[in-house]
């Protein structure tokens, strides 16, 4: 083994790359990457539109010179086009548009998601000059901030109500645009059960933001008063005109690549890869955004997350160097900050562990942050599911103000899903306690102990 | 089984109580408390002591009135003088001075701890009417108080820098004493590796305290200048007067009443129970921090606890009704809040391992609380602790400024210890990310892979 190739310049390929210079330094590493951003926090581009970050050079987890001190070799502005997986060569458009064979020994290809365009007709044909965008890559984040000082818009559409959405409608709103949030759920933020999906509902309504929900946006067009998306709601028809339209509905996996090279999709069109992430191709691995993953809970399933690209990334440049290290799987674990609110999730939620068929039962809790006598406590809301034919614990849901530590809250319970603890088990954890910071029985405690009351209401063992 | 009766209106008597309520409200339940302050939050007085909680009334985890409601009777400014374990009765001294016995079928004894007076002379002549002041009720607490109003004194020497002492500190400074330190380790906060207990140390020094280490303080005395405590620092004869002196030394086990009726003593000669929390007596259990407390990783110990005194008091309530359930023990979670600084731990440190037969190795690592480009990212310090054997977690120490979530990170570990898992699967846990709050690799787990780094420089598996 003397050359790796990792495609794509974000977690999987640069995780990839990382973790093979790290194992061994005689290896030669090329990281083919389609644009000249590689290991750029594309999570991070909402602060970028919020003015918190600044400039958008310090958006990336490590600069081109941090990443070839590791000693690896970036071909950036070069697109891989094809596998030639008998001769183990990998075809690139190099930046000048022609075209080269490079051999590898070993390939990873990370080449992520695209932004999904949800059948909507008439967004093939508008582009961020005419004030339509998708935000998935640095050329997103330019288009849109062109667009944004140059044309100085008042108003702005967001279909989707996700977590960039969210983000996004947070930026727009700190900028002075006047956002309309569309989305076809009943709530936002449709991750969550409802019930806590209207809590960040409540948050965007506070900040001026007009939120419609169980609206499916079906077309996009320009007209003289602006940008007009149409749609149904609740069945109606629906229109709404706006100076800019934000589309963030989800992702898609990229898989042409490996799709022409004969590997196998599954869940969403997605490549299916084993746990040691290889595709079944000889010598060529996949992992992130493009591949199906394995949920610790459900099996394989498609769930596109940078920390599971980093992990998966890290493994593939370990197992392509003769390692022997599986994917321990997702739980799902997810959070998001919607101006001064925290929602996070990990695992499943009721009909997810109903549709896995799992005897699920979920409850809602509350719980303070830390004790209600020291200033500055705020209520948790909690939705916790288990099993109830075993008592395992199977999902939680939080929202809570910044500052009540959801987000490591729910590191938690992923904790325990990944140990599979049950909700009496959590009881048992020593967990940390000082008045400012927590209780005796911390929230998550307090709130698993409720799920147990309310299955279990007398049970002496 | 007709009548319970709990000794103890702090953490473990009143938990069983509860307990026993919730599973058979049938039952009677009576709790025998010696002063008339049940289920006050000790670990809050240092916070009525900054201003922050007022008024003193609202340290009650619930008023009396909130435990009558659950139908337990309470039996204030009543003292346990002796069990009949053959007869099942208790004695007590009434309110009245007068002595009764009151018939059991089960009883809890939580009578908890007291303060150590480590050995200094002059300190059982001393009371707070001379200045003089240990914190461990509410008693001490208004003893306290009253001298701060009356004498307004401006200089204070606390003689300890565990918790409650740099808690204390904390306190006083914000009440304008000029507050000396004494602690007898060559650090503060010993229950850190001094690595961290350093930027504990800088904290107290940056907010004006004198803290002075290696010193031992063997005498305290009224002299015309105020008290003046003496003793040794680094060998050498030392002394140090102030207006007033609060001695946090520590605590040992109040086990008076179980050992006159027989129960057996163990480590600390704190009150030895097996994991049903019971004494060895017939129908008497005990909780809290009178008893030996079964530690996950060394057995048993004698590690005084809220959290713990909590989960045993649950325990014993539910097994004194029939129950079966094992306190699965304790990891020895701890947190400190120090002015903007958190101090946690879990688990066991370097020495500790080393002494319990354990390959150990410690390695310290930093890794920010979230994302550097968004602002206010702050840099958390941890030592972390494993088995190179088998590269099980032993134990984690973290300090961080306050709002970088350290007091719900150290949960992470404590549920990994729980669950003994292994460094490596740390690196498995699906924990959450969004810029503001975190990193695609948690702190935990960056400072996690510092380990290994450390350990194994070059691992494949």
């Amino acid at each position: 083994m003397t050359h790796l190739i990792a495609i794509g310049g974000s977690d999987a390929g640069i995780s990839a790359a990382l973790r093979a210079r790290e194992l061994d330094p005689s290896i030669d590493v090329t990281v083919v990457v389609a644009d000249e951003y590689p290991n750029f926090s594309i999570c991070g581009i909402p602060y970028y539109f919020t003015g918190e970050v600044a400039p958008w050079q310090s958006l990336a987890h490590r600069t081109s010179a941090d990443l070839e001190a590791t000693g690896m070799s970036l071909r950036l502005n070069t697109f891989a086009t094809g596998i030639d997986v008998a001769g183990q060569r990998l075809t690139v458009r190099t930046p000048d548009g022609g075209t080269e064979d490079i051999g590898y020994d070993e390939l990873i290809v990370g080449t992520g998601a695209l932004p999904s365009h949800a059948g909507i007709i008439g967004l093939d044909q508008l582009t961020p000059t005419d004030g339509v965008h998708v935000i998935h890559s640095m050329g997103d984040t330019f288009a849109l901030d062109r667009d944004l000082e140059q044309r100085q818009p008042s108003s702005a559409i967001i279909v989707g109500a996700g977590y960039v959405g969210l983000e996004m409608a947070e930026a727009f709103t700190v900028r002075g645009l006047q956002v309309t949030q569309l989305q076809r759920s009943p709530e936002v933020l449709s991750t969550l059960d409802p019930e806590l999906g209207t809590l960040v509902h409540d948050e965007l309504t506070a900040h001026g933001i007009d939120v419609i929900t169980n609206t499916t946006v079906t077309g996009i067009q320009k007209t003289p008063a602006g940008l007009t998306v149409t749609g149904t709601r609740d069945g109606q028809a629906f229109t709404q005109t706006a100076d800019l339209v934000l589309v963030v509905v989800g992702v898609r996996p990229n898989t042409e690549l490996l799709e022409q090279a004969g590997a196998s999709l599954g869940a969403g069109r997605a490549v299916v890869v084993d746990e040691w992430m290889r595709t079944g191709l000889p010598h060529v691995w996949a992992a992130g955004d493009g591949i199906i993953t394995h949920h610790r809970l459900l099996g394989p399933t498609y769930l596109p997350l940078g920390t599971t690209a980093h992990k998966q990334g890290r493994i593939a440049g370990e197992n392509a160097l003769g390692g022997d290290r599986r994917f321990a799987g997702s739980v799902g674990t997810q959070v998001v900050k919607v101006f001064d609110l925290i929602a996070a999730r990990t695992g499943l939620r009721d009909h997810e562990a109903v549709a896995a068929g799992l005897a699920s039962s979920t409850v809602t809790a509350a719980a303070d942050d830390h004790k209600r006598y020291y200033p500055g406590a705020h209520t948790i809301q909690f939705r916790i599911t288990a099993d109830t034919s075993d008592g395992r614990l199977l999902g939680a849901q939080l929202v809570g103000r910044r500052g009540t530590e959801v987000a490591k809250r729910v590191d938690t319970f992923a904790t325990a899903l990944y140990a599979g603890l049950t909700i009496e088990q959590i009881s048992e954890l020593d967990l940390s306690y000082t008045p400012p910071l927590g209780s005796p029985w911390d929230a998550v405690q307090v709130a698993t102990q409720a799920w147990s009351t309310a299955q279990r209401p007398a049970l002496v063992r």
